[in-house]
């Protein structure tokens, strides 16, 4: 037998529970020229809250995955590979070989960095620091929601790739430390605690040159208050406002943005795929050197995806969410 | 005698005509090094509403003026030399050769363009188009305060820069009239007629692709909802908010910015004076040809300085405010 998660019902505000359903359904078997997949990761995402209100209902959400075939009627898979590919929320998929890409085993990486650091999440750090950001050696840079797949990220490619000073926020003092200690941040700065611009402006006393926003909201415009003339802002998504009903309250020192000739830009990591191969070129060596971790939230069990969808909305992951199937 | 024009008290919200004075006071005589100018026209820019508010009282605010040199003690400068300068808001100012730019007399060019297209204004268009929004032959282009300086010089010059679509939005029906039938803009939204996100969409049913922004609040948020994925605002300005006690009303889809991957990207001409002699090459022949206005309302007489400024604070100019002493 295989497990299925539906979605079925469209959430109001924050999603709950019953807005998905689990089904029982027979293993599925491949036609010609398919493979059946049996998965093994299953990665949880903010974005996901946003298809909750537009894909179809009675099917899973999209989703990215990590699973190895089981039977192959696709003669260019073989069974035993290990392949990423689209079909999330369920136990098995039914995939061809246009559609997956066949994972390498590479000495000292483990595969879920293929979810985290080297997935999307990764590569939505990495073009919003070099692409959109355009950080330049020297630089201080502010990374918000930096416990998550993508902050944590973040700042360590930003040390990277030469700032001088990297500066998070996140959601609790223990995120915080474990920014400092672990993941090589220089200040981390839990919002929870209140006064975000004036523990910004303690910890960035000459102020920020890059934004990797990920909150909008207050965040942004604290960012925009601290932000130095001539500053970036790579705004890559909004969690704390997905799950609002009301039309998120705009940044009031928006006007800065002309005093101070800052760039703001929006972007979708969906368009820079192609910046894949140089992605992995920059990390992989840094991953199996120990330099770069990929923290990583690994919750156990399908029956558990909703739990921890749920979970990572509200902030209770450290790095990238991971389901194990 | 000379006539200086001072600011005596700050606005709150609008300024009115008691925060200023006349004064008559002695011609100044030249010393050693300077050379007094008699000065034929001045600017009058909406930046100077927000030099309100810092500026130091009891002396007159910056701005840009046309003079002619009447006696000189720099050995660079002539008697009858025509000068741009600084030293606006009066009759006659004391100058030194470093602080103007002696004007070329260009043949079928008038004087004043040199405060109008080829000043900051146009300067602040062009950079506007080409440096931030790097608008691209074919696409479409919406400009904010159309009638105004910096309005109608984009309207021109994205035209020139191949611009397949460019519409203007303006304060009454006789200017929207003025954009279409002399200024060559495709199209002109008279915005104090209401719903201008609708008639937005009427006039650019596929979107635009480039805007540039004058005005920020709701023209604002309607440019960014008729923008297409990937599409660049250049932000120079928000007359309407200068005036504004209150802080801004901020988009409510800024998060559109994400979803579109929208560039927004504020700028300060004074940062783009190294482009003056490119604009001047772009410009000078196609203004000797026809091929380019310089709309200018000239309010006659020193006196009437203070109604101009007031004046085109509210609109009343059709493209550049200036003021012949």
């Amino acid at each position: 037998m295989a497990v299925i998660v539906h979605q079925v019902a469209r959430p109001q505000g924050w999603p709950v529970a019953e807005q998905f359903a689990y089904l029982d359904v027979p293993t599925p078997a491949p036609g010609p020229g398919q493979a059946l997949v049996e998965n093994l990761y299953l990665s949880v995402d903010p974005y996901m809250r946003e298809r909750m209100d537009v894909d179809e209902l009675g099917v899973p959400l999209e989703g990215r995955s990590i699973g190895q075939v089981v039977h192959s009627r696709d003669l260019l898979l073989s069974v035993g590979d290990l392949v990423l590919h689209r079909h999330g929320w369920r136990s098995h998929a039914l995939v061809t070989h246009q559609e997956v890409r066949v994972l390498p085993v590479v000495p000292g990486l483990s595969l879920t960095t293929y979810l985290s650091v080297l997935g999307g999440t990764g590569l939505s750090a990495y073009v919003g620091l070099t692409r959109v950001a355009q950080l330049r050696t020297g630089e201080t840079v502010f990374v918000s929601a930096a416990g998550g797949g993508v902050g944590s990220a973040a700042g360590q490619i930003a040390r990277l790739l030469g700032a001088k000073r990297v500066i998070g926020s996140t959601g609790s003092a223990a995120k915080a430390e474990y920014l400092t200690s672990e993941l090589g941040f220089d200040a981390a700065i839990d919002y929870t605690a209140g006064d975000l611009p004036g523990r910004l402006a303690a910890e960035a006393p000459d102020g920020i040159d890059v934004y990797l926003d990920n909150v909008g909201g207050g965040h942004l415009e604290a960012a925009i208050g601290a932000l130095r003339p001539r500053g970036r802002i790579a705004w890559c998504g909004a969690v704390g406002q997905y799950n609002s009903v009301m039309p998120p309250a705009a940044p009031r020192n928006l006007f800065d943005i002309v005093e101070k000739q800052i760039r703001l830009e929006g972007f979708l990591v969906r368009d820079y795929k192609y910046l894949q191969t140089e992605l992995e070129g920059f990390l992989v060596p840094y991953l199996q050197a120990g330099r770069v971790l990929a923290p990583e939230t690994i919750v156990e069990g399908l029956p558990n995806m909703v739990d921890a969808f749920l979970s990572m909305l509200g902030g209770g992951n450290t790095g990238k969410m991971i389901v194990k199937v």
